[in-house]
């Protein structure tokens, strides 16, 4: 049996695991990131993290690390160009630091395209060689498998579908384009319109349930959304033709209406009609451990 | 040296090509496609014209066929659903219907699929990996190749770039989604526009002669393009992170302006200013032969 470590980098924890040729999780470890304190104290805590998760399991040596990390990064190249919510972290090298620091082989990806592979290898994917997973949480990310592999593309910023642009007349992003998906559908975007129509901040979660009870601004909220993530699905599939979309993150655990919503905008795709097969849209199957498992998936 | 014919069905003509391994064209022959007359008929024109040209140079035995055909279409499964130019072609089996009329191997994949190829191959992508091809005409269409493989999705309908929606409040598109990109930037777009504005259905290179002129309607009208394709394009960016970008079809005619106009979008992608490293827009190289010498390059 094959054993590997996988590194889960976010920007409020550092999750590792120690998961076998199966997929399976023999051990699991998070700590607090502590970003603040920059890259070289956050490299040296998921060094001294990897080895404690690999001690727990004394009998087994891993053989490679993989990581996925906060885009945009360069997997080929190694470098993590200095996302967001990772003060500090300009053009840093992790796979040379990491390798200097653990003496094992290690390999990067950013943690959507970590997750696409280990949903697409042990959970909603399986089966499936052309797919697209979607994470909707505080932002929007994603991954792409085409052919039986995820794709990077030539910087490793493939299928960064929360910053396509579904609205050019649309409000500015943080990142400095204009109508990005994520500036309407993602989580943060639930809050701050709740906070401006229903005058809280209430989250994806506390919205569904205020719909599920008849609250029509919570309704009209969700509706809101599900035309814009539809619209982003329809461009996902014109774009990619997957044969599925696995939809998870925090806002996908609004759970049934939500799927059903996306169904039907993704079955009026008037493009497709005449291909008569519709694309499924479906929930991830791995939860947050989707991160750390996928990561660990890589060196292979 | 191993030769193959390609012929490239359009809704008006269907040009065929006897090329050599090198992507030379040895042979061409191009002949109306008189689609009104429905697909047993073009099928048949389509047999003979690539006898035809096989036949002018005798000397030559071809080893099987490679058709590029208007989308959407299956290409493992050969079926041409029914595209809009081509009347009555419902789920059509090209290849079946190919192969009994010629006794050679036929291998079909989308117009712009083909057009990728060939320019990925012998045009301006040469020696990139990852590259997206663009034919803004009539309508948009669209190829993608990534790790140096032109990727067809799950029902050979990737790179529907023209049927990307930029505006999810815009117009209704003949597709019947809302706000594609095609309504806003094609060829037809440009002519529809500069009616409502300047009175007379101008196409592109009228309506760029007039601009250089310095007839500020006709500039307005291409301003909007640039804006409208380069949104497309920094979408395109964002989802499938190619190196290049290459632009075809008779909009790109406009030339120098055009693409130093979406040049200057691309390059103001917010979202990737961190990766350092810009993605070029560039003509296309092979003209309106893409089409036929990529459909002969399908086989190999």
């Amino acid at each position: 049996m094959v054993y590997t470590i996988g590194i889960d980098l976010g920007g409020t924890k550092i999750a590792t695991a120690v998961v076998d040729e199966n997929g399976d999780v023999i051990a699991h470890l998070e700590v607090p990131t502590h970003a603040k304190e920059g890259p070289q104290a956050v490299l040296d805590r998921m060094a001294e993290t990897a080895k404690r998760v690999a001690q727990a399991v004394p009998s087994i040596q891993p053989m490679a690390v993989g990581v996925g990390a906060p885009g945009p990064l360069n997997p080929k190249r190694g470098i993590v160009f200095g996302p967001p919510n990772l003060p500090g972290w300009d053009h840093v090298n992790l796979v040379d630091e990491l390798q200097q620091r653990l003496g094992l082989h290690v390999v990067i990806d950013n943690d959507a395209n970590a997750a696409t592979l280990a949903e697409a290898t042990l959970g909603a994917g399986r089966g499936y060689h052309n797919l697209v997973y979607i994470t909707v949480s505080t932002g929007i990310g994603g991954g792409v498998m085409l052919d039986g592999k995820v794709r990077q593309g030539e910087f490793g910023c493939a299928a960064e579908i929360g910053h396509h642009i579904v609205d050019i007349n649309g409000p500015l992003c943080h990142c400095g384009n204009r109508g990005c998906l994520e500036t309407f559908a993602s989580g943060t975007a639930i809050e701050r319109t709740a906070l401006e129509r229903m005058g809280e901040p209430l989250n994806a979660s506390r919205v569904a349930l205020l719909a599920r009870e008849k609250n029509v601004i919570a309704q009209q909220i969700l509706d809101d959304v599900y035309r814009y993530l539809g619209a982003g699905l329809v461009n996902v599939i014109n774009l990619f033709d997957p044969a599925v979309i696995i939809i998870g993150g925090g806002v996908a655990q609004i759970g049934r209406p939500m799927f059903e919503a996306l169904q039907q905008v993704v079955n009026n795709n008037h493009f497709r009609s005449s291909v008569g097969e519709n694309v499924q849209v479906v929930p991830a199957q791995l939860g947050t451990k989707a991160g750390v498992i996928g990561a660990a998936l890589l060196p292979r």
